[in-house]
């Protein structure tokens, strides 16, 4: 079994494939699983890159039947039944695609050249050098202020939009108003711009005004119903002739499939997701499952499943069920999915939570609730205890964690 | 007083001048510290590379008389005291070069294209996943073992080269056969290079001997009296004709003073440090202080001062003492260096330890001695809390942190 992918789909079918009397090869281009949630949270000098990365081998280490390969792949001979990818290829007997999702720019002008995103480890640590960039460009050279480069526009007002937004502005009014107090910080201005007339569209209306109201009161510019026209390094282009500069633009307002959904050349959906029958298998090929992200799986009512972790977690527990049923013979039974609610931080303090059965709240409570959710659910006991303790640390003292400016694109080396 | 440099003399300068009439400006091409002692933990997974490294005015937020400036510096005029940079120029009135030092590859054939360092973040980023990155080829093709994919030779038996090559071999006897256990770890080599006929060449007989037992009885093959004569992407080539097939060279042989020296245009010696007097000024300038690696003092033998820790912190605080002497008037005093002893680790309950007064001590208690020093020396709280807690865990479990392969040199990107 050669599982592609090491997200949450991809884990949660390696995981429970550990007693199944298969070999198991995990494939991805990194050699780590990162913990996309808290993603934010290193872009916004909360924690450590290395906190929220753990590596493929290390999670696996006792489990006896499965094997790793660092490898991106690059397409498919279904006639061999191999993967083909930059190093050597792959065979495989089943194959489970679990390659997750990218960001997509809708071919917004300028968005792919000057926008940063919130995919890797390594946006992440770009994102948060970039900004903290422009600070130290500020204090060097106050005048770039007028041209907008203590102003962070983050487009779409999704989870990771308001959680980034939030992060940001309480970014500026502490750490850094006391890293740069000589300087002028308050001019530094966080905007988040959002196409249709609400936040967090997949929230209730009561989570949607909290996520508005909290996010205005801490300072945030939010502007909804106002879709990107053009990015260029140093402006945000709308749609109404709305000219924002902007020294950093986020875009977090598209997400499309991995490549390797093109790369595998098998049916997908408009956005690149490949398509899926109820039992999460291809129709052309019955022993290759595709689960998470990348998986496009249609509901009665004819809508796709969201492309969030509970889905990739249910689906690689499904997938490993199914494989191992057709060992044994049996046929392969349909995925339902079971609805966990959702939730996404604002804040300190603030949070939105709606859990099945209309359990729903926001606030200090939910903010608790995301709190722990999210230590429990991070990959790796030492993880967890840096992560706790960071977070400790920065509600504390306001103070936040790791501000290097360690921009992957430009590193300056010692010799 | 504009101090150039962010490492052990420059920060102690600036600390020194805490309650000084002046302002001080700190200029670094990075925004952050970097705790160079422990670079190689970082190199070999022991610690993440975020543990080591501290925004520079994180350290300082709480010295009103403080700034920094995240600069290059390209040169200087003396004319109008300026030092030039790769952003705005910046004046001076009283100037503290702290510019540290960088690699010295003699111009050894190949070093600098294809051998990795360990004087930055960054180099201890990249040696780590090039390193890693050989594991995970070895694993996908067990051919490249046979050319010594998995072969790291480390060249320089100094401090730097003796804690890595301690470190290489726990790394690869421990957390790596566990990670790699259906592979061919056990062929994994550490290969450790030096020119003269003894390892660490600041200690004494005991701690020389005591290095060399316990690194063999790890199973370090130790060359001594070999030269390296030059180097291939897969090989070392020594001077007596032998070829080390390799695919990790790292070189820990040469320091040379940063190019900051070169800049500045002033009286260097043989490896570029600025020539000072007894006060550590310059001759030529009475209001510029050279403190630290790059400062060459002289003493009365005839020897240079080493460029360790030590001689940095205590030269930062002598220059900031004559500083402030002479705004109130009175002259400059001579620096008088109180030797303070040196320790080197070599791996678990192995380091050695020189005290002044002739205290020497070797083993576990020496390693005690190291990890207390190392951790109270270390900046921040945060940072230290963090330190001891991954020593904590990776002492009780053998096992390693953070094992992600992020080499900057190759980053993938998500759009």
């Amino acid at each position: 079994v050669v599982i592609v992918g090491a997200g949450f789909a991809g884990l949660a079918t390696a995981r429970a494939l550990e007693r199944a009397p298969v070999d198991v090869l995990m494939v991805d281009r990194a050699n780590y699983h990162t913990f996309q949630p808290l993603l934010y949270q290193v872009a916004t000098a909360g924690l450590d890159a290395e906190n929220i990365g753990r590596a493929v081998r290390g999670i696996f280490q006792k489990q006896s039947n499965f094997d790793f390969r660092q490898a991106e792949v690059d397409g498919v001979d279904w006639g061999t039944r191999t993967l083909l990818t930059d190093g050597p290829p792959v065979p495989f007997d089943v194959l489970v695609v679990a390659a997750g999702a990218t960001t997509d720019t809708f071919d917004v002008e300028g968005v792919a050249e000057h926008g940063l995103f919130l995919k890797t480890l390594w946006d992440a640590l770009a994102l948060r050098s970039h900004v903290l960039r422009q600070f130290e460009r500020a204090a060097a050279d106050p005048r770039v202020i007028d041209e907008g480069a203590l102003t962070v526009v983050i487009v779409g007002g999704g989870a990771t939009g308001v959680e980034l937004a939030g992060a940001f502005v309480e970014l500026f009014g502490h750490a850094l108003t006391k890293d740069f107090r000589h300087h002028e910080v308050p001019r530094a201005k966080v905007v988040l711009v959002e196409a249709t007339d609400h936040l967090l569209d997949a929230f209730g209306p009561a989570a949607r005004h909290h996520a508005l109201r909290t996010l205005q009161a801490r300072g945030v510019d939010v502007r909804v119903g106002a879709v990107v026209d053009r990015v260029t390094p140093t402006s945000v282009h709308l749609r109404d002739g709305t000219v924002i500069p902007a020294g950093t633009l986020v875009w977090a307002a598209g997400v499309r499939a991995s490549p390797v959904a093109d790369a595998l050349a098998l049916p997908q959906e408009r956005t690149g997701r490949i398509v899926v029958d109820d039992t999460l298998r291809v129709a052309a090929h019955r022993d290759v499952y595709v689960v998470g992200d990348i998986a496009a799986f249609r509901l009665k009512d004819g809508s796709l499943l969201p492309q969030v972790a509970p889905v990739a977690v249910q689906q690689g527990h499904h997938a490993a069920a199914q494989i191992q049923r057709a060992f044994a013979g049996q046929p392969a039974r349909p995925f339902r999915y079971r609805e966990r609610g959702s939730m996404a931080t604002v804040g300190r303090h603030a949070a939105v939570v709606e859990l099945p059965f209309g359990v729903r709240c926001t606030g200090s409570v939910a903010w608790l609730m995301w709190l722990i959710l999210h230590l429990v659910t991070l990959m790796g006991f030492r993880n967890r205890v840096s992560v706790f303790l960071s977070w400790a640390w920065n509600y504390a003292t306001f103070d936040r964690g790791s501000r290097l400016i360690v921009d992957p694109s430009e590193p300056w080396t010692s010799s």
